[in-house]
């Protein structure tokens, strides 16, 4: 049977006080509608719909890479609205999850539940039961089964104790939606056409209303204002570091730990407080990452050691590598075994050899650093002329001197040392010694500049 | 009417464990007194008196630039002392809040609604309602008007399971000060003047007492020691964040955020972990603020992006400029759109015009800098020649090459160009280029410096 | 009497999912074993008997340099198993503690309590009550005293409802130990040994249980997996944090600050958010530490302001000295009183004289610098020469210009200054300029290399 996936995704967030429609704020880095997709292409469904309407050509944009069916809602006029709008490009079997942009942790587990309990009876719900219920649509059931939902406006003394409540997340058949879903009505207060309404439906066709509970109460929560948002930010992050833990990941402090992506790892991995991932990370055995970092779509490999406050964008780092405290590296920056990389470094675009170091003060930028070389502190690759980007190729075992300018295109080859302070224009030849110095001459009793009188 | 202001500041906070007065301690970057005398400006208090006793000279100079009368009182002889010791400079008419010095977050709605319901009874105070009123005096009420403030020990049983209590926030008229202070007793325990003896008296008078409830239970707290001290910061944090989470700020985690002094945004600014505001501050739209950054003093226009671990302080940033990570804007640095300020570059007393790019390990100061300019890696501006500072001054459209040194002053035209690794003492003209540098040599087979045996 | 601590460390931890064996596992950056180690020197133990088993190697060398007696369990067959084992080195008079090395809290004063009560009874148990006792041997009381440890799945109804559980924390009589352990059965559903039922036989006896409760509840914790690891960090860190404030340091934010060995402090010291201390630290008088810092083995002395993200491992700060942001100081760096060092400045096994300043992209290794000097922006001292490290000497009052690079072993004297740009190769004479450049020479109407077309 096809499993299709309904999402709404057209509301505008007013609360939110942005000019980004709400589906479109991000969690962990990821849109909250992106999240919603994510899950259900997790659950392989077939179809993915998902209805717009503020700001729809952002919200299409930013998932235009995505297999998705959009659908204009050109009205608000209510949730059961937005779903009927779907109608016409709704497959007539099958079932359908219908699931909201704004609420973006629900887990795979907990929808394929749904759809599992919901297959038989033609229309399931996800339920939860809150330690106050007050505001919310209250479940009535009679001997366990589901008998109404009963908004809190309209519920009685006796069922305003009930606990249990609706999550609006709903599975129904497609059948039962082509045949529901026009006779739904807007004679109520507010004059919208509720989704809840299919519930009366459905039990007044003798139907039974199937029933799951998620397994953690976040999947359910919904976001409606910044407040929210990060509240929602907080949970997420914390499901997720608890999730790494279990995996044997060592976080100094998982409330200071944040995820915007994934991270794949192996074991005996040291997280210290404050690190920020970015999207695809992985990091090999007794990787250590320091205080405050942020490391971006970056694979480090086993054994590495990462000193507080670097940060890497889209680099790749050999094992038992020491970097940092403060480096960089950039997109490009491909670090081999047993490299080091000190302080205020960066690396941008450049492939550093086995066991070559750069400790202090050095920009690698479009270079090719071959093994055993070291490069001495304050030394910049001079990449670019104002107009276009040029390439240093250091061989192995080289030794360049403190404060040199390598003027590319430049090639210093095996073995060869620089001078210190040297701009070094020319091509070095292997096992030579170059340098570009003035002789250092001196003056006896010399009188520096005194302060000026003001 | 005339509303006055008595701020409770005399006593010495001897838990503090601190060589500083109490209500000098810092929150939030502001000493608790200095808060209480902000929300006393903000009700527009005619007067504004203030007792001090502890380390009173500190206290008078901390805030010498306010309007403050203020009144020693020699000796701590109790809350009814210290109020006593202001009917000397107390107008006869008008009503006064009473306050302390060490509770600092009282906000000014609150202080309002406390004069609002004072003025027609005469005498008003803020309680609270308490899970655990242990310890505190309770607020005893038939038919809901106040008969009493029963202190804890002298408390019944019943009066004990009282939720209410006395926050020792007042608001009382200046003619009833002036009667019923000096018939204050110390005849206690303590041998203690206690100002909640004032509520007695007007029961006896036959006035009504009012009374209120703050907003938010974090306003009536008062600072002990440095537990109170650090939990009263995180509430107060939590609440700013609050506040500007629901003007539409993107907070990552508002548990990682610390303002210290005020911010105003415009719409959609984004604000990543641990980021540090301190002083008067500014965002425009779509600002987005790196982790760990650490700003004061500064104004950052729309569309900003500052990367994380960046310092500015007292600095103006335009509009689509690029800064770090890890720059330092310092005092007097000013950004014009579109500047690109990159990794390791220090800005001081400088202006970088638009669209100059200054992206590695570069220290501007007492520079000023055209547009479309491009400052190489490792460029220093030798501002201070060991007695004086003196300034560079570098066209539009100008190159300086890497690891210049600029000895100022000195001026570098339109459109010129420097080599590597130059010291600049001359003016370079426009369109010119200008370089310092040695002839290149080479040595064939070079024998480096071999470890020496130990 | 002789007192001993028998401390069980064989378990393997297989759900913390790690190579190390689990009393390894660091928490404030300390082995749980280390932990419980340090507490039992502190009690003054006669012995400190453990028993090893799963990882025995790393566990012993991890603690080769501690007077422990370890005793190898071949085989994990129960508590009481695990203390039998010790048998044949247990004293046979005096008293024992028997402490679990994956439950590191447990403090000082507790343990010495537990002694003192359990000196009489020959027996004494370290109880605790809990909200939630499920899943906890009770502790089952007759007009006060013990009279069983039923643990949950044997518990009745009525036994279920007691909150006082057994924490597995002994101090037994040695002859006890040497009577009872022999006795004990394995026969049971797990067929393990268990300590606790030498209560049931020393009830048997006729003795009586002392017990006592912790007075922190985190004292009792175990640890089992990363998730339980996280926590207790942060229980750990937060009675630190506590003990600190209530010595009078100032904390922005107990929640982020991590101690990883002992800081011992002045009157009036400021901690900003997110620091990091490790080792053995001294903090003097008013010192402030910026945000972000991570500081190691480093004495900082009376008047010292550390601005953010400064790294500092093993190094000694005199007074009144500025340091930051941005700053690193490296083993055996030593900077005398009112020393400036700023942003990206490196110091190494270096001494820096009174009121010297290096203030930007400086890197200084095993340097000498006099009193009064200052040293120039981009100034590297070269040190190492690709084989062998060398002293670099600075004597007062000299000024180092821009971007120099100083080739060690060389020498700069007294009220010496070099140009900017300079490779100072050899020595400068006190009170001489020396420098080390070339002419700057000018080409007029320069073109520069324009954009290669794609």
């Amino acid at each position: 049977m096809s499993t299709n996936v309904v999402i709404l995704a057209a509301g505008k967030g007013t609360r939110m006080r942005s000019t980004l429609p709400k589906v479109l704020q991000p969690l962990a880095g990821r849109p909250l509608l992106g999240h919603v997709i994510e899950t259900a292409k997790k659950i392989k469904a077939d179809h993915i719909i998902t209805i717009f309407g503020h700001g729809g050509d952002l919200v299409k944009s930013a998932f235009a890479h995505e297999d998705i069916q959009w659908v204009e809602q050109t009205e608000q006029l209510g949730t059961g609205h937005a779903v009927k709008v779907t109608l016409p490009v709704l497959p007539q079997d099958g079932i359908s999850l219908i699931l909201s942009g704004d609420v973006p942790c629900v887990q795979q587990e907990t929808l394929q539940r749904l759809v599992d309990v919901s297959t038989t009876t033609g229309i399931g719900i996800v339920t939860l039961t809150l330690d106050d219920s007050t505001g919310y649509g209250r479940i009535v059931r009679d001997n366990g089964k589901i008998q109404a939902i009963v908004e809190h406006k309209d519920a009685s003394e006796a069922q305003r104790e009930i606990k249990e409540i609706n999550t609006g997340i709903y599975c129904v058949s497609n059948a039962k939606l082509h045949e529901w879903l026009p006779k739904l009505s807007n004679d109520n207060a507010q004059g919208e056409y509720y989704l809840t309404d299919i519930v009366a439906m459905a039990l007044a066709d003798g139907l039974e209303i199937a029933s799951i509970q998620p397994e953690l109460a976040f999947e359910v929560e919904g976001v409606n204002d910044r407040v929210q948002l990060a509240a929602l930010e907080r949970e997420f992050q914390a499901h997720q570091a608890k999730n790494l833990m279990q995996q044997g990941v060592h976080l100094i402090d998982p409330n200071r730990f944040d995820l915007r992506g994934q991270l794949t790892v192996g074991q005996d991995v040291r997280i210290d407080i404050n690190v920020i991932i970015e999207g695809e990370c992985h990091f090999g055995d007794n990787v250590d990452i320091g205080a405050g970092c942020v490391i971006k779509n970056t694979t480090i490999a086993a054994g590495t050691k990462v000193q507080p406050y670097s940060i890497f964008d889209n680099a790749i780092v050999g094992e038992d590598v020491q970097i940092g405290p403060f480096a960089r590296l950039r997109p490009g920056a491909e670090l081999a075994n047993e490299v080091h990389i000190g302080n205020f470094v960066e690396v941008k675009n450049s492939i550093v050899g086995l066991g070559s170091k750069a400790n202090h003060f050095t920009y690698l930028g479009d270079a090719e650093i071959g093994a055993g070389s070291n490069i001495g502190a304050g030394t910049i690759t001079c990449n670019y002329d104002g107009a276009n980007k040029h390439k240093t190729i250091i061989g192995d075992n080289a030794f360049i001197g403190t404060n040199n300018s390598l003027v590319a295109p430049v090639k210093i080859g095996h073995g060869a040392t620089t001078g210190a302070g040297s701009v070094i224009t020319h091509d070095v030849a292997d096992n030579s010694l170059a340098f570009e110095r003035a002789k250092q001459v001196s003056k006896e009793n010399y009188q520096r500049p005194q302060k000026t009188k003001k």
